[in-house]
């Protein structure tokens, strides 16, 4: 699940991500990480408790050196906003106040609107031990809270960085459904393809008399067809399944060959090389 | 950002997130608590590479205890898939294929769906150095993989967990913009409380000068009203403000003082409680 690759396009841009007195250089790492991974570059931190730089952020970055080098150190939190326009606050606990409060993927939009609009944002993410003060969320314009399982709500903040960096992600995407990569191209069989595919299958089984009784044979092929064309086949699943049929219609019609349900697997061999038939 | 509370109602169900050979112990306690915090429970290890139970996992689970006391061992990816009806494995990397590749939030629509009709699905995650093998994903049925940034693809397999768990859980939501917990209510003003905060200020304001010159008067407070009412008051805020604006008032209006840039302090204070006036 890794690789950095220097030819494809390096996102780097949008909200600042602002970490209030992270205590763990470890955590700070895997910020850094989680916001590569998602196209975020900017980095503040509010007093880090084990001072800057911190050879642990670096480690835990897994190579998201551009962001651990951009990294900026602030004394204060009122410092690390002063060039904002519009800051959102992080919290997991209920705060009783005013302040709007917005789900992650209601926040990503709102910054990627006034990121397209040329204003600079922040988002706050608090202590490892005890999140932001009442003080700190004070100074931020809303709040951003996840929805997680209300018995367990236990995100730490490389986590919550993590989800937030990802829904920005996804709010500058026009298909949030597109894909990076897609699977190899298949052209939809016609229904001719279909019908020559039938008529093999029929026909072989046919010959080994499969329709039985005959009355019923109508019925069968009808049940047959139905299970065949549930789901619509591509020209290149038609030409992999008529290969199918084709090798196992390969071997003498003639002397049908008495299979039991323990037959081995050596068996199976010899007969497909047109050795066997009856034991 | 953490706690966890035993009254509120503990969210476990939904799809199993399969880990095929992880390696650390912490991992696997990190995949634990991501799941637990969106409400997953199912964990399948196949293989892990140093046993289990594992006390390293424990611990990073972060009291994820019903997520770790719920863990199976396989020994093989197709023991640990056979009661499933649907499954997805996940990959950075681009495969060549004819399988779907599906985004996660798409997935996420999926995997619900079918939880509602009571189909068990599952997702496989690969190990930490190189994912999955290409016969690992032909046994899934579809394929999902993450919108990172091109140049900076690097999530671990915990990470990869949070972010499938995260969409998991707002697959469920009626409303994706939804949050626990809401700021404090507010009734929206009526104009005629907007009204009699104009007064309050013009009032205060006329008496100390700010209308000047007269002939300009309409054109300011034209413009001060425009200013004040750009975004709708609630009651509560024009409460607020009618409070400050009387606290500012609450000096003599007879006796104006000549405030400088560096008035200390002190003298404010000296002032609020009526004392002041010329220096």
């Amino acid at each position: 699940m890794s690789g950095t690759n220097s030819e494809r396009e390096l996102i780097a841009e949008g909200p600042a991500i602002i970490l209030v007195e992270p205590q763990l250089g470890e955590n700070i790492g895997m910020v850094a990480r989680a916001m590569a991974n998602f196209g975020l570059a900017e980095l503040r931190l509010v007093s880090p408790r084990d001072g800057w730089p911190n050879e642990k952020a670096r480690s835990a970055a897994s190579k998201a050196d551009h962001v651990i080098d951009g990294a900026v150190v602030f004394e204060t939190l009122e410092d690390a906003t002063r060039d904002l326009n519009f800051v959102y606050a992080t919290t997991a606990r209920e705060r009783y106040g005013f302040k709007p409060v917005r789900s992650p993927v209601y926040a990503a939009s709102t910054l990627r609107e006034k990121f397209r609009a040329g204003e600079k944002t922040g988002i706050l993410f608090g202590r490892e031990r005890w999140g932001l003060s009442n003080e700190e969320v004070a100074l931020a314009d809303e709040i951003v809270t996840f929805p997680v399982n209300p018995a367990f709500a236990s995100l730490n903040i490389a986590q919550a960085v993590l989800l937030m960096s990802y829904d920005w992600m996804k709010s500058g995407m026009d298909d949030i459904e597109e894909t990076r990569f897609q699977p190899i191209e298949q052209r939809p069989s016609t229904k001719d393809q279909v019908f020559g595919m039938f008529e093999q299958i029929e026909e072989a089984l046919d010959a080994r008399g499969y329709f039985h009784p005959p009355e019923k044979k109508p019925k069968m092929i009808d049940n047959l067809r139905a299970v065949l064309s549930r789901r619509s086949f591509s020209e290149q699943e038609v030409s992999v399944f008529r290969g199918v049929i084709k090798s196992l219609d390969a071997f003498p019609r003639q002397w049908p060959r008495k299979t039991t349900p323990r037959q081995k697997k050596a068996d199976v061999t010899e007969e497909t090389e047109g050795n066997g038939g009856d034991e």
